[in-house]
């Protein structure tokens, strides 16, 4: 019998059993290593995103160890995948790639046929998600292989905020000598600010907090720090004109998922900069701004980032893999937790009193 | 003597006197032949704008006669202009090209030295507005030769629309075969959604009012109108979505003044789309948006334009004279006005009862 | 049973005949209005392209209607078609979705998978060819609704040339205001020089000949001519530097096939252009270039261009539809041939004694 | 008196004296602190570049203090110079700001006007080289303060191959995760591998020689180096295919001026990369290409990248300063000369004995 967590709707968690499934063909059997714990599954918890078929597995960035594979299955290079290979996969699936968006406007992750493991699928459809002893990879899903067990665990500290802050960090276009402020210093946040600075930023700032979280920062090279503890908005946007010469960051990546933290990049921003919202993912509000102020006389560029592809997934586990001496990526798991402990890992990351949790299945 | 007009705070609007100047070297005195009224001069009349050193002489996009030269001027192409020439000439004057925003950026819209002719140059500095008999151009004015006076008043129908549309459609990065909804049926409005059709547009919808405007729109080969007085803003959406597939435009270009225009485009872009913002000249007010359903979950680009560099003023005379026949230009030119009726053509431009107003001096 | 056209080694043209083929859940079979005759064609009779599977069903573009439809198949749009429709299909197949090149570099031209109708399908495994009064297309193959069977015809008209111009004019990223050279007055030379008008060049020069394309072209709008067979090398540069102050086309699109008209560009292109090969199709021979004066020196952007994927193919379909009226499109189609002729239509193209030959096969 | 380096036709090298200069206002005297020697000067004494009004005083990458300053000087923010600063100065002098080249096209490195300290200023015009123990900056002349005297040293050792491998890797649009192949390991190579490096590329593959040169690139962090002593070009292309999972490098930056140098990146790239010719800086001869194979089939984007501009320059300055202790800059300066040993300098660069010679006229 394989040990899943089934999160239904009134923030029920509750641990459940299932038989080992058959296998169709192309699909492939993983027994689990980890499983991440993501600010999203507290909005799911929470019932703040659209289209959940509830009850659900949660858990969509997960790394395993190959235990089934019916039929030949390959990766990206066309190499055949092997039992007791160790691999992650891409969490988004079934974009049609036969619709407008797929190929005329080629943004897949608008892609209205687009599944995503541990969130828009339901548990009555298999071991769709990573909160489970094994997860059942449908035929077709995409998986890099790892290369090694430890290398599953440093993946799961970059977690589905890499793929995430490649996308946004892809879209904010850095240029060479950029001074970039990253808003935010959760998991998104902090994966931002260190491609900012991989991508040519010379600068990069974060605002964020508690302490601890920005510990963190530092430990990965981030250059400047702003404690939204310490400092009022008004301070805050006073201390990024002082560092930017008087004329404001030239790109901004918001990461916070807080409304107003918009409204202050607005003042933040030097004419003619950069601002990626990437990270209201759900809708917690609206806000005020003066679009002749903070959008036309600003000569602004404002983008939206939504989600991730392929190539977003490829990149992080490249970025991981060259990088895993580079960076103390051991920092960022906070705690490991059994199945049993789903539901305090929920709380935890809710308060803010761990950087990431992780779910250890087995 | 030199007859000009003068607009001082509260809304005055004189006749004023003034001796032939002397010239220094390199400057240029025009006789004017035609000099634009557009919607800014109504926002200088109002006080709308900051950093006007009033009193000033209205009338930044013009056209005239060289009457005089001191010295050797040459344009562009190192052709020395002569007395007779019919010209005209750029209003943004003294970018420095050695600032952070000239050198770095590359934004000289943005450079803090830049002055313009008929609206950041006071009446007591000289002869540097378009509503007057003769024009002081300074040495370095850039200054661009006309085929002939009948290209002098088409010019002015184009008028600082022209320019700014082309800045605006070159922000908007339309792609062959994009639909594009240009919001707002004024001379920026109506410049857009034609340079929209000619950079690729398969379909340009425009929404606006009142009639006698989308019948010139019309004329101008716009391919779709919808006018504001007759539909409801959720009927307009609609209207949009149904026009898109069910989709909304790829490309939006709000050219209107009005702070709601924006609130009601985030409802009519697709995923993914680019939104231009180039009429939010003056502060209108605040609007109410979501950062999660109108730019993240949208993935939505947001571009502010502001202002315009020679080069879009080169492309709009260029563009002018290459298509001086395939548009109906004298279309936009409602009325002539001389000096002593320059309050009039406020007024009428205020009140929309015409396209566009033109002052002729002489 | 079904009339076919086999292409073999050796030059060899052969009719043949095969029953009506059972359908794949999936698949549909076209019952053939036009099938293109393409320079690719006279290429693939001489054995002048790697990978052929000889023998051939050439054709790979084409209209028809729909005959039989085995399940349910879906248009982008999601509409299910039906038998007696009249449509287009997609001739690139099999690009697979799931390799580097696909989802990573998301160049799908260079998907190793990639099949394409006509060319690299062997006639040994069915249908796959226009030049037969019956296609059969494979499930998953695109396929596009046409208005009517006029129009199937105007889309050949415009052909394999129209997507493959869309391409190479994406590639030459034209500026509202650019001169561009176009080199080749063939299909693909017609198309592109029609899409850089459309995109936004003021003034289109195509070099070419002999008369009858260069007539077509003028028809078509293009602004200025320059005909190979009354000036030389040295005069046609000469030429084009003249139309162009004195500086060179701001973009060229090659689209000749022969190697020598690349290092003619070298002479045309000004500082800092964009020289777009999309031509090259085949090996011709090679050519010498100084990289010193043609491409440092000049700050030259160089861009090869190859195929075409489905969004250029679906702008193909709605550019003919929106412009049906437009273009003098009847103008393209010298002559149709039957089954019978298809030897006469190749040697007709190759001695470009034609503009564009069609074969009829019903 | 002030002495200086000649440099005439048939490689006359000849030290000179000059009576202090008169200041015109808003000019600079300028102590020279280190000047540097550039494969450029080599190819001035050779005379290999045209429009060199010889004699000429060499070295257009200098640093000094300031020593006189007439009327007030202000740097780029705006802030005043001041004597017994340190400063450096960009080279590039008189680009117009008002032709075609500098405002529509918007690349003012391909400006007729342009003047090159040290290269296209005569020494009969003043002291307008660095290789002098004065220099006599003129009115307009870009000035940027540098921290320290150390700094002044170590911007040497970057050079006018860091602004030069600025703009290079501008142009090649380097993305995260890609690898990138320098050709060259000279000043502009080991510069561009290092930007390739801190713009977001993963590895960057460097093939040079002799050894000196690629162990300093080694203590630069370049992740892998190719020896061509040691690998003939069949060799070199086979480890460079090997490097890149058999596809070829995303991005290629020439930086050798040896013309066989750029064939074999053809060989070396994969399908819809990026190649910067930046190296062909005089003209070394023809070479043979393949538009088909090369260009077309390739979907290759292959950029000439020329000069640079004030935004390289400040870019340098800003890249230098930041990362003054990253890395071991020091390495690069292989001697300091006096002005008496100038053409030992010219000897040693030309033979590649050295890295970098500087030299120190005071």
């Amino acid at each position: 019998m394989i040990n899943y967590i089934s999160m239904d709707k009134n923030e029920i968690i509750r641990q459940e059993q299932i038989e080992v499934p058959e296998l169709e063909d192309g699909a492939v059997l993983l027994k689990t290593l980890y499983s991440e714990v993501c600010g999203t599954d507290v909005h799911l918890l929470h019932e703040q995103l659209t289209g959940v078929p509830y009850p659900i597995i949660p858990g969509h960035v997960s790394t395993g160890i190959i235990d089934k594979i019916k039929d030949v299955v390959l990766d990206i290079d066309g190499n055949k995948l092997e039992v007791g290979d160790v691999v992650t996969f891409l969490d988004v699936h079934e974009t049609c790639n036969s619709c407008w968006y797929c190929l005329v406007a080629k943004e897949s992750t608008r892609c209205p046929s687009r599944k995503v493991y541990g969130i828009t699928y339901s548990a009555n459809d298999g071991l769709l998600g990573g909160w489970s002893q094994k997860i059942y990879l449908k035929p077709g899903v995409k998986i890099l292989r790892l290369a090694s067990k430890e290398m599953a665990r440093t993946f799961i500290a970059a977690g589905c905020g890499l793929p995430t802050a490649i996308h946004a960090v892809q879209r904010a276009n850095i240029k060479l000598g950029d001074t970039v402020v990253v808003q935010g210093s959760g998991p998104v946040g902090l994966m931002a600010a260190i491609l900012a600075k991989a991508s040519g930023a010379f600068d990069v700032i974060m605002i964020g907090g508690p302490d601890h979280r920005l510990e963190i920062a530092c430990k990965f090279g981030i250059d400047k720090i702003i404690n939204i503890f310490d400092l009022s908005k008004e301070e805050r946007e006073k201390q990024v004109i002082a560092y930017t010469n008087n004329r404001g960051a030239d790109v901004i990546i918001e990461a916070t998922g807080v409304p107003n933290a918009v409204s202050e990049g607005f003042g933040m921003i030097r004419d003619g900069g950069t601002y990626v919202i990437v990270g209201q993912y759900t809708n917690a509000g609206d806000i005020s701004i003066n679009p002749h102020l903070d959008i036309n006389k600003k000569h602004l560029n404002i983008r939206g980032s939504w989600g991730s592809d392929f190539s977003h997934f490829y990149l992080a586990v490249k970025f991981v893999q060259k990088y895993s001496e580079k960076y103390p990526w051991e920092e960022i798991i906070s705690k490991e937790y059994t199945l049993n402990e789903a539901d305090q890992a929920l709380q935890d990351v809710k308060n803010y009193v761990i950087m990431k949790a992780v779910i250890k299945p087995n």
